[in-house]
């Protein structure tokens, strides 16, 4: 059975260009980019090197580029680290509620230390609307974080506007572009975004590596202290072959975006065209604002768990939600958030491509994939009380 | 010229066996651990199969066992999340003064937050005095951090001591054994200790990988908020092929480690018998409760950063401190927390072991390392007036 991976938002294969770039430095070059003697050297350099292609991925400037280990710790970095930077100036935080968790936890924990904050609803395509984001703000906001684009919806938040909004009240604004990055072009300057979280695995390096762009000027305390890494903002040895795979990547998106971008939604689109045919099948997210590569639907009468595992059974691998959160939750807050009643989202299904995926894995999903949710809902009590409604029964 | 690699404190070269473990985790394994399809599945029993094995090699159970990307970052973890945890017992917290910069850094944040904190001195051995330590305790008490060996001066801490008076006063002790592990017996069922930070690259494990042990029934606040991964106590996707690294680094670190420390016992021995035969030059650290691998002097009338410089001119790389504040920090804050003077203490150099090293490498450098002091102190006029003083000249 041939297989389909179709979960590249938890994970993307590492080209050989990439492993190439990074098994060096598991080997002759493993010294610390700390030390001062020559086994320091080509680490120092390759870690600099790396900061540059990932500066150029989001027009930014290499000194405003900080290495972390993941996603997560560089939307905690950006979350923390700002708010009490700004302390002084007002204890007030605006966020969106579909942020990823490790946006919305930090918050929530600073909220139990005495933070204000507003959480922004989103519409039901997943979108925020800037007009309430400009009325939250006020003299004692510190921080705004809204991301990029949904990893569960696919949606892409209007951050162009956010930032002009956020810029004429002098607030910084945080976005966490883990999804979308390396998938669309961004311009940090353009978009007016002082703090961006970015992460290797999600654009085709390695896990471990990640980062967080800090616009100079920016004030940000460090949540890991210690050495001298990083300027003082991110303490820790440099996991110097992660990054350097990283720095490969970024490169590798940068260059090859417009054929990517192309590619993923020509995939995309057939595959939201073959799904929107289906009945009691709902596709999330808003249809327009949306990242290339992310398809995402909530099919009525069947659970989302199940529909992924027997997806699997036939070869064909996506998620049911946030890996982040998968084992944990049945039914995606994101979704809650857009105002899907619990019966619907419990059969949300996250569909994300990769540069590798191809026209015959989209047909052949397409094919199976109606026989398969039918098998399963022909289980369903309910399913059976609609189409008797309907007349089919 | 045959290169000489003394610097395994701030980098250990990875084994063949370690790289093979990790390198499918680049290729065929790429998987999210958190992913429920068959991608997930190899490297979830990976990660479950290193924890086990580093679990093993300090005598903990594989559920106390915490993944973070560095020591530094478990130091932060440790201080940090259990200071947090505790604060309504207390808020006075209890650390050496030779602690890593990543425990002193976070401990000072904290006092500025307005935690009581008791700095504990060392003699000139940097031994600290575990009465002194007893005396410091009190009801508030809500973390007690001394680190198992110091990775500047070797010397290794009576943690036995210091758990049982620890134990006894129900305060949580906390010891970063990132020197130490992989290099000395550790258990800490019978150390007592409550939480302790181990680092894969100080024994032959990769950058990126790092535990933190955290005793059963032991509180403690996450530092990275967010997703499920580590029973919430630390988010963010898992570095697969790193932590698998680490699991092969602790597996061969604990079946190996008799001979290992014999081996680096028998060299260590060695180089510090020759040291001590040098004139204006005095072994720093305690000479008998030491590292296997660490050996570490102050040269007077020459400046350590020149010395380093000059012994990797010949090949020979070893250190002038910690890597993570050799770029910052002329004298070390160990040294003078040790009471050595300023002028002795700024010819500081650390010579790290590692098993790789060979008994004619340590030869060699006995045999040039006199004539390369002796150049460089001829430039000294403090070590003309020295030799003057004595008749020399």
């Amino acid at each position: 059975m041939k297989e389909i991976y179709f979960d590249h938002i938890a994970a993307t294969p590492l080209s050989p260009e990439v492993r190439e770039a990074m098994y060096p430095f598991f080997a002759g070059h493993f010294g610390n980019a700390q030390s001062r003697h020559p086994y320091g050297k080509v680490p120092r350099a390759a870690l600099e090197a790396a900061r540059g292609e990932i500066a150029r991925l989001i027009h930014g400037e290499p000194e405003e580029i900080f290495f972390t280990s993941s996603g997560s710790e560089s939307n905690n970095l950006a979350v923390k680290g700002v708010a009490q930077a700004y302390a002084k100036r007002g204890r007030h935080i605006v966020a969106s509620v579909i942020e990823h968790h490790s946006v919305i936890n930090p918050v929530r924990s600073l909220e139990r230390q005495g933070y204000q904050v507003t959480w922004i609803p989103v519409d039901g395509n997943g979108l925020v609307d800037p007009g309430q984001v400009e009325a939250s703000l006020g003299e004692q906001t510190v921080l705004l974080s809204v991301m990029m684009a949904n990893n569960e919806i696919g949606t892409i938040e209007p951050i162009l506007r956010l930032g002009e909004i956020a810029q004429a009240r002098e607030v910084p604004f945080h976005t966490d572009a883990v999804a979308a990055a390396g998938m669309i072009p961004i311009d940090v300057q353009r978009l007016g975004v002082d703090l961006l979280s970015l992460a290797a695995p999600t654009f085709g390096g390695p896990k471990g590596a990640a980062a967080l762009y800090v616009r100079r000027g920016t004030r940000i305390l460090p949540l890991i202290e210690g050495g001298i890494q990083e300027e003082g903002r991110r303490s820790g040895t440099e996991n110097v072959a992660a990054v350097v795979g990283m720095g490969v990547a970024a490169a590798a998106a940068l260059r090859q975006l417009p054929w990517r971008r192309d590619h993923l939604i020509r995939l995309r689109d057939l595959l939201q065209e073959g799904l929107g045919k289906i009945r009691y099948l709902r596709l999330t997210g808003d249809l327009r604002q949306r990242l290339p590569h992310v398809v995402s639907f909530c099919a009525e009468y069947v659970d989302g768990e199940a529909l992924v595992r027997t997806l699997a059974d036939e070869g064909i691998f996506a998620a049911s939600g946030s890996s982040c959160t998968s084992y944990a939750l049945k039914i995606s807050p994101v979704l809650t958030a857009m105002g899907i009643p619990a019966n619907v989202a419990q059969g949300g299904v996250v569909i994300s491509l990769g540069i590798e995926n191809t026209l015959e894995e989209v047909q052949h999903f397409l094919a199976v994939f109606p026989g398969i949710l039918d098998r399963l809902r022909s289980v369903s009590p309910l399913y059976s009380d609609a189409r008797r409604k309907e007349g089919e029964l």
